[in-house]
């Protein structure tokens, strides 16, 4: 072969396979998202839009990885959980979430229009980078999922009543955001409820909770059709 | 916080540095592009549009990261080169190859429209899988570059004689492919100026050799306005 | 300081930190055991003084490494597994791996003299190498330890009919190895039993199911002592 | 196979090759040496016997694996050099590693008794710990060794000094430290100098310089011998 005598570079691709026997969680991030939102005029504190379209995406990147079981999106971020067992392209980390980074990406950046018909797109364009994480146990996947949904819980929280004081209040952006520093979840709920008349609890879950988004993994044999079972389904848990 | 307890989980995230002093190389490959070709009708042996989406995708990806100093690109693949020195990320092989995955996608997938206006993208859409290599020496980068382009010639020659065959010979894909089987460069070369005409040398460049986008990464004293070298040049090797 | 211009080259050190939540089994391996056994003239098939010098060498470990809860030895093998929650070292590989190594080598070098008081060691002195594997559940952890024990067994069985053939049947090495090529289990019972009147289930456990040294991990209330459960205990499961 | 259900388990043994192309340096320390150098009673503030027993296991070593080019010690560590297109045990970090730290270990605890006749070991016995570490460029070696040499000079013009002053100056521990807290080189040779009249400068070089073990890496064709170039040469640098 003519390029034989080249060859040698391959040997410096080093093996970057996961320890087998562990969930993979690969987790993406929307890349520089708070510059984003003002330049497409996000709803605040949260865009439907925007989330149903993370949605969205996660769920095509579901269909094209029947490997993965479980997805938890919330704001610019969203975590995707293969099996244990799973043998996916060998485990290879870089494999693994760039195939999910990459099939996000294209679903969010060409489904935009279906969601923001009146602010197209223009340079630059959105994009994510993403991480590969094991977890070897049962617990640690659920403390996992819990961490992020804590996160979702407390931001939410704290942005609720921060543009509540800016858009009904009234308020300066920093002085929301000093009447805000140093007070603890029951503050703010008062805040929202005593000032605004908002009960926290009723806002909408998928903005408290977030989205989940799983596969039925063990379908049972009553189903008539178990080929359905490999649809993702999506719920924003309560 | 109410999250605190759960945080423990951010330990099993390991470091995944990349060694410093090497030249990083992230190459980039089309997910299924045989598929993808025969669904949107390409141009065989060679769609000058497809190219042009490459690299002007890879352009956008360059623009973003100016880190890069050098990008290499042959039919549905892209190989971007980090300077020895870069430390974007801290050399994080995860984030480094996301972040170009992710925009190298992006772009790909809504610059689609501009050259393939008549066949729009329908599910599932395009997408790209990638990792990062690490190079010591120039000359391993030299090397792997002339591994990359002698790869681009090996299969330019075999794909523009087996389409000559098939398209102006009127063969059978597998009667050209058998016919193929065994041949050198020379038979190649030989059938298509002896039976159809054709001379390989007068094909595109950007055909034979692949397209290359750099930054003037010293650029000289004289230069008027050296912020212009910022941008990448592209250019198909002769 | 005079070195601060020469201390960049530490950030090449790249992290080695193995998967928390994991047990870390660390396995050495005697280097050239074949050619050791040959000089220093061992018992076939098994050298009692070998195995305890072994076990020796284990025990020193153990006590040096608190962290340690089990450890398994067979020929010239030996595999030290810490818990799941251990975080010496803040679990790097390389110092776990080498810390053991030193001291089981250490130990075995210095207390040869005890078991093989007329065969000084010259060089090149015995040695070991060794590596670290995670396994993340409590089956993974069994099925390794049911894996070195099986090798021990299998290798035990062929050994001992081997050497019954060669110092019993005045058999040529080679002329014993063709004899066993191609048998099964019951077929070296058989030829144990029948040509040499051995029964093989009579043989030591040392031999036929290798050394076990764990620790009491988890001392009941009940026990006078609790300090003693840090001194490992050794034993040839049956 | 009677362990074949087992076997799953080697597919945890994860790959840990090193970057080809890169010089690789194995560096070792001695475990809790401060606590040895007064359990046996060291010369202070340099044991000529400590480091000549260092020395000889560094020399062991080499004559043991002839892929290493050069090494260099001072005080309680080594550091061995492997070249650049060394592929000895496929580059694999834990195998080079151990395998190093082992043969050292063993060369030191035996020749112990050489360097100190009166001073039996006893448990728990000396042992190392190591580390591999790629450095790409010879320029990167050369910064390593002189980290490690001007490490090798500020120790022991300080432990000079500070000795003197215990030793000889009658200073008690504590009253020494605190004397030299806060002084720069001048100032510690000028105490030696002025309250000891002991002239730095003519101190051994082994004991300001450090030790350097080397390969003639390439045998000139007048060579008589070129076999003996196998053996490596020590030398103290000036």
């Amino acid at each position: 072969m003519a390029n034989s005598k080249y060859q040698y570079v391959r040997n410096f691709e080093l093996p970057d396979n996961l320890l087998p026997g562990t969930f993979v969680v690969v987790r993406i991030d929307g890349r520089g998202f708070t510059k984003l939102t003002t330049k497409y005029n996000f709803v605040k504190p949260n865009d439907r839009r925007a989330l149903d379209l993370m949605n969205g995406a996660a769920e095509a990147v579901m269909k094209d990885l029947p490997d993965l079981i479980l997805a938890y999106g919330q704001s610019d971020e969203f975590s995707f959980v293969f099996h244990k067992d799973c043998m996916l392209f060998e485990r290879r980390a870089s494999k693994l979430v760039t195939t999910i980074v990459s099939t996000f990406t294209a679903n969010y950046v060409l489904g935009w229009a279906k969601y923001f018909p009146d602010a197209p797109l223009t340079a630059p364009l959105p994009s994510f980078d993403g991480r590969a994480v094991c977890y070897p146990s049962d617990t640690n996947l659920r403390d996992y999922l819990s961490w992020r949904q804590a996160d979702c819980h407390i931001n939410n929280l704290y942005n609720t009543t921060f543009w509540a004081l800016v858009q009904q209040g009234g308020l300066e952006n920093r002085v929301a955001e000093k009447e805000l520093s140093g007070t603890v979840s029951a503050d703010k709920n008062e805040i929202l409820f005593k000032r605004f008349g908002i009960n926290y609890n009723n806002e909408p879950d998928i903005f408290k909770k977030g989205s989940v988004l799983y596969r039925d993994f063990f379908p049972t044999s009553t189903q008539s059709s178990p080929a359905a079972s490999k649809s993702p389904i999506i719920q924003h848990p309560t």
